[in-house]
């Protein structure tokens, strides 16, 4: 039961040495998502062995480069890996003119269905896509063009039924599911025994939401509010809070009193600027605000644990 | 004295291992060219150490995705790195309203300016670029849409003058670039000394053509007759030559009978179907009708040497 975030790039604007531009795969119970597409996000998915073709929704904050331009070439790449699935893409309004004109100079037609979707930018939280397992939010970014941040949730479990007791009552394999959504069990001798006694409650669902880019604005509190994992970004040291703010963007202290006020469970910060060869300070200043804080890192997966 | 055409991407349509995408810079007496600049073009750059920053012409050859998908984000990265000069871009129709949708969108201007210049695909050879020391050439090449090839000729250069001629008949320093430009020299008593005896004929001008994407199209020997060095597509071995007809592309036999029927000096084949992990076979194809070929290969670097 997967819960992962895989970070290929963390670097704002440009390439910076290692560091490269945004995009992070969820895998949610082995479902994929993607999150961002700067230049080169399909070769760090294949570097990373993320499995691109089974990506189906593709998440995108905000229409500047260092976000999406990757998109293209990724989009034209399923198609030649033989994609037939249709792809759906979330993002600020403008992205199917930008594709649009790009294939129409091509002279090129997806052989899959890609289907935009525009989001609200404005209008508060809202649900964007659920299914059996997740919900996902969208809700609005204060930064120089519309932005959105994605959260990600699971939808709650059913309970683990015990297998020994499987074994005790003889329970036949067609009732199995009814247990495992809370019903008790009736033996053939008419004895009532317990869901409580047959199995365990569902872990929590678990959550995740991704932040960038965004200046220090405390009004997505009560949409990230409690969440296992926040992606914050953390584009200056606190010595550069003006620029910060002119730019749209946070420092990294600030993304630490974000997930301090939000009392989520671990904040990664990323989308560093190219001005900071070594990370550690701006780690450090995330820490003294939020201390589960830690640094994210191009290539590296982070999972959120099954807790009951 | 530079001529050297630098590789940065040699597979068709998608990255495949270790090669990368449609990109090469060309290098005439320190003056940077780049032809072609597919997604991922700039961290190639990086890689191979191209001073980016030193281009001020961008050559596009079509708007097929993998031949400049990468130009947008190279454009921004230019811009970030505090470029001011203008950029001339030089494409097939199309790319300039390309440009303007993406930066609209982003609500983005270029602190630099960006010339787009629309290169003819139908009415032949036709010079695109000229200075002191070069000239540039666009023609049509035959593909699914509109796509032209590149030619890059130096210009006879001056003759080069003998050291020891000017400490033997003293020759003041005002009068060296006449001589070098052919003029004979009359000393103090009224000698005539000739140009001949003073200096050593120019060399050669050195000339390369980029040939990619075409099918075989003999159209275009007249223009690249006689090059010294010819990049030419080999996107598919003989044995796929319909196939070859069909996308728009030609077979690795098939760019070696061009190089020979226009006796060019070396040929370098590229732009690699994903199919051909091994490229020894396209390389002994080729061979069969241009002994002198080499294969392309991303990174590598190849001189024209100067000749007299």
């Amino acid at each position: 039961m997967k819960f992962e975030l895989t970070i290929l790039g963390t670097n704002a604007a440009v390439q910076y040495r290692n560091r490269y531009l945004a995009g992070q795969v969820v895998n949610i119970q082995d479902d994929l998502f993607l999150i961002d597409c700067g230049e080169g996000t399909q070769f760090r998915m294949a570097e990373c062995q993320v499995k691109k073709m089974k990506i189906d929704h593709i998440f995108i904050s905000h229409l500047h480069g260092d976000h999406f331009y990757g998109l293209f070439g990724l989009l034209t790449s399923l198609a030649m890996n033989g994609r037939k699935k249709v792809m759906k893409i979330y993002s600020p309004k403008g992205l199917e003119e930008i594709v649009n004109v790009l294939f129409r100079h091509s002279n090129y037609i997806s052989p899959f269905p890609v289907l935009f979707y525009d989001v609200d930018t404005e209008g508060g939280n809202h649900i964007i896509f659920e299914d059996k397992k997740l919900m996902i939010n969208a809700f609005p970014l204060t930064h120089r063009i519309p932005t959105v941040g994605y959260l990600f949730k699971e939808k709650t479990m059913q309970r683990t039924i015990l297998v020994e007791k499987i074994k005790e009552y003889n329970i036949p394999f067609a009732q199995i599911k009814d247990i495992k959504n809370g019903e008790n069990f009736m033996n053939t001798e008419g004895g009532l025994i317990l869901n409580s006694e047959l199995t365990l409650p569902p872990p929590e669902p678990r959550s995740f939401a991704y932040c960038s880019d965004t200046m220090y604005f405390e009004d997505i509190i009560p949409y990230i509010q409690g969440i296992d994992l926040l992606y914050h970004e953390a584009t200056f040291a606190h010595d550069m809070v003006e620029q910060a703010a002119k730019t749209g963007h946070s420092t990294a202290y600030q993304a630490g009193l974000i997930a301090q006020k939000a009392e989520v469970g671990q904040l990664i910060i990323g989308h560093y600027s190219s001005r900071y060869d070594n990370l550690e300070p701006l780690l450090a200043e995330a820490k003294t605000a939020f201390d589960n804080t830690i640094l994210g890192v191009d290539g590296k997966t982070y999972s959120v644990e099954l807790k009951r």
